[in-house]
């Protein structure tokens, strides 16, 4: 009843033709034995055959796409309206992060500097005239520079693309041909391709051709207007560990000390920085909101099958999404508005339900918000917790109700996602897997995991999607949302990486999927809001979990959060430190 | 790199909850073992990572839904003149079984009594006063017995049931309010549920409940007005060995020494001894259209997902198709139009293209018919390689051409088809290995094969599908209709069941199966078309594939070929012998 001796699973990932050293063996072998315990107790839950077709997982996001109704809508039908979604408001410096009344503590944003803005405001001050694509663009590679110096968050800076582009934002600006994200900056983790770069995937086996074509959700921001100026530090392949053998770990921008999350990292520290308004990450078990989560940013997991993932290095087919990082919901919105919808060539999308960017609602009235605990807040450090409740607290004076609401089978789904993100990687690397010895150690161990996975795990597995996603869909009967720290502590400190959550260290990987990996096993979508600082001066943040296609209510509640307090928009110590611009204002 | 020793796959299958005796593991080596080659060269086999998401094999039938064109469509375009698809020609005498200009060499439909119609006649003969339903299914109950006696095709009657469906059928052809089917009595492979009745699945470990609903083809069938009057033999769980130990072999109408086919071995057992004139059964490697083959019959395996198969009992989620087995294309055309369609139960049927029965064309100019070698032909009796291409002739005398059109992996298919049901099978029979003691020793051989199957396989199978796909998609810009032998030879000699081709034999599943796992794998429609009799006095057939959604095409050149040949109106020995009727005519 136990996992087989390390000789078994070497002869056993020998035959699927992996030819592992010693070291590799031992470590896959510990990855097994760690993995046991849940795989053994998934094993036990009662299976009824004649609904556990293991494609049912598949499914649910589209039964949401065809269910009416949410929150959202019913503000629509209620007729109540949305403040207009105009100029952001400004960085505020009350103590607390919190404004009551719309209070403004800070400057206007045409005071501040185009860095400091968001995208929808960046692109006010072009449509003003208060701000140059060109110079925006310099700025930002300057200011990019610095940021790499101090954070190592860039792999490949693209900046005759980005200047070149930026001309023609310039000129698109003067003559009013300018497009909807015209002349914003942006960076693309490094696992997406970008026409005429290499793909890295922060590996030594990558990268030694340039890529043929952009990934389409770079081709869409780009035929918005949108520049990419680089290609970011991420984890190897997307999986490996924070310290990646061929660039290292990135920093985070709150605390060189500190690791900026990932695997999206070095889209999380450039955001965070303020060299761009934005960018693009992939999150298979938390990688675009857990940087986000740890650098004050908002970054949103989108519904599976949302936007495409062509021309991404693929890592698990089943619970990997592209997702945008921001500083508000406001520039998500208008993001996720760009660039989801089928391209014909992922395979995983369908024809979506529209969206369009919400307004800020004017109040909360209706709203349910369950806030699930259990395992998901189980293990959380005091400020985190803190933050969550003051988000709760703020969304219930707005006039939204707390309900009852919990996921019973949340701590089955970390390690059950890792059994199958590991599985698919073990796959998808299997046509490497003589070059093994080239990737990180790191990588090997906990991709190696799932090599000799059994076929019987892996259909299980599939099958407890289906089991999870009824235990939301018995929480979203009566709520509209639900709130959970998005990671129970803040950034880890590098270079052990361990969780420390009021004083106690835990382990990176059993801690800090806790509440993500759960819309990456289900495919709901889940949007970090920043919640606020931590006595260590680091940021908190919680997770808006929402139901298939209702990423509208997450990010019109976070908008109306943000509208009212000023979190998203504190600014890191990095951004105020690299001030060397050596053009622009 | 070779297969685990028995004690290793023992604690493996034990880690995964299946505790196997000494020759249940020995078994389940010996399967492992034996599909290992095929597992190896399907690992060897290239694969692009961008391309290779497992779940591309779902969406080909999809596709195809959408596609227009194809010969039928051209047909209608043209405006060439269908047939009207009335009274069938009869029963022919002609020796060679073919009628140049629609000769008539056998009686009118008035004349023959009606267990000797098909379903479409019967209806004729029920509007026309000739025939009665309690008539007709009094007889066919008579029949059963007496077949059963002899075929041991039945395990469970249902006579109460379809006399008081036969009064009420008599009382709306009566009152001019006939459905579809009315009074058409038919047969019910028994892992399909009819509500009421258990559901044994030939097993020891299934049957001692009625089942609280009839499965939806059922239901579809009974609401159309048909009869259900018996549950079928099959083997263990439609998967086991010929002879499953709870109720033993069933044996082919045309030979009682020789096995009836299988899975829906009693189904096509009963319609082939005109008990019936129709049958419901399932394919999962071959299941409906190998027992046709055998039986003289035409029976159908469709697209996949395009019957439900709620309330029937799973084998294997990816591969498993509902089927109809009868004595005429035309009449599978009839039931297929009644019993398609989303129930909105089974998750893997979105909506369908339109489909209706296809009438008999006035010729076939225009239709490319590819007769693949190869694999598929490579081991095939004489008599069956003489059908195909009678069959093939006959559609070049209707103006079809023969074009080129290989399936280059078709050896592949079975050996992969397998790994994959197997694997399902395990999965879906691992909440029962406690009592796998009581399954026949030939069930656990079988589906012990997959219990140890690693994810890494299963997920390269998956990709293998897509892959097959491709090479049916190139075949497809060719040709509209694929003719290939059903199964290399004809019915198994009981007891041991091997298949002699040309005097040689064959065991059994690394023969029956090689060009019906095809459609399995990649979900296209194969429908098998009786071609004649051999000399050992056993009839021969031809396998028609089409593209998904297509089953009209395969089903209209069938018609128009049944329309002109006799082969599918040919009546075994034993449907002769059994005129113990004691009602009727």
């Amino acid at each position: 009843m136990s996992v087989p001796d390390p000789a078994v699973l070497a002869a056993q990932a020998a035959r699927l033709g992996f030819t592992l050293d010693d070291a590799q063996v031992a470590d896959m072998h510990a990855a097994v034995v760690g993995a046991e315990e849940a795989a053994a107790a998934l094993r036990a839950r009662p299976v009824d055959p004649a609904g556990a077709d293991p494609a049912r997982g598949d499914l649910w996001t589209r039964a949401w796409a065809g269910r009416p109704g949410s929150w959202n809508g019913v503000t629509a039908l209620d007729g109540r309206q949305a403040a207009p979604s105009g100029t952001d408001v400004p960085e505020g410096r009350a103590s607390d992060g919190r404004r009551e009344g719309h209070e403004d503590h800070g400057r206007a944003t045409a005071d501040r500097p185009p860095h400091e803005l968001g995208a929808t405001d960046l692109l006010a001050a072009y449509r003003a005239g208060s701000a140059r694509p060109s110079d925006v663009v310099d700025t930002a590679l300057a200011r990019l520079a610095a940021a790499h110096e101090i954070l190592n968050c860039t792999i490949t800076v693209l900046a005759d693309l980005a200047r070149e582009r930026a001309a023609e934002s310039d000129r698109r600006w003067a003559d009013g041909s300018a497009r909807p994200l015209e002349g914003v900056p942006f960076t693309v983790k490094d696992v997406i391709d970008v026409a005429g770069v290499p793909t890295t995937c922060a590996s030594f086996r990558r990268g030694d051709r340039p890529a043929t074509e952009s990934a389409t959700v770079v081709a869409r921001l780009e035929a918005a207007g949108a520049i990419p100026i680089a290609k970011d530090a991420t984890t190897e392949f997307a999986v490996g560990g924070p310290h990646p053998r061929r660039f290292g770990a990135c920093r985070n921008a709150w605390d060189p000390e500190r690791w900026a999350g990932g695997s999206s990292s070095g889209t999380a520290a450039a955001v965070a920085a303020r060299v761009v308004p934005f960018g693009i990450g992939t999150d298979v078990g938390g990688s675009v909101r857990l940087p986000s989560a740890w650098s004050g940013l908002t970054g949103l997991k989108p519904t599976a099958g949302t936007i495409p993932r062509t021309g991404v290095e693929p890592l698990s087919w089943t619970t990997e999404t592209v997702g945008p990082i921001a500083r508000s919901a406001r520039d998500v919105a208008l993001l996720l508005s760009l660039v989801r919808g089928p391209d014909s060539r992922d395979v995983r999308i369908g024809e979506l339900p529209p969206f369009a960017p919400p307004g800020v609602p004017s109040d909360l009235t209706g709203l349910r918000v369950a806030v699930p605990g259990g395992y998901l807040t189980g293990l959380c450090d005091s400020a985190v917790a803190d933050g969550v409740a003051e988000l709760v607290a703020e969304l219930e004076r707005g006039g939204a109700t707390v309900v009852p609401g919990e996921i019973p089978s949340a701590a089955a789904a970390l390690p059950i996602g890792y059994q199958l993100v590991f599985a698919e990687a073990a796959s998808l690397h299997r046509h490497d897997a003589e070059h093994w010895g080239d990737y990180d150690p790191v990588t090997v161990r906990r991709i190696s995991q799932g090599i000799t996975t059994p076929a019987a795990d892996l259909l299980r597995a599939m099958q407890f999607r289906a089991e999870l996603q009824s235990e939301l869909d018995a929480l979203f009967r009566g709520a509209d949302l639900a709130v959970v720290p998005t990671t129970p502590a803040t950034a880890p400190r590098l270079p052990d990486c361990t969780v420390d959550v009021d004083g106690v260290e835990y382990p990176l990987y059993a801690a800090q999927s806790r509440s993500t990996m759960l819309g990456n096993l289900t495919g709901a979508p889940g949007l970090a809001v920043p919640t606020g600082i931590a006595p260590d001066g680091c940021p908190t943040s919680a997770q808006l979990i929402v139901p298939p296609h209702r990423e509208g209510v997450a990010l019109a509640v976070a908008a109306w959060f943000q509208q009212r307090t000023t979190h998203h928009r504190r600014m890191p110590p990095v951004a105020e430190q690299i001030t060397c611009a050596p053009t622009g204002r």
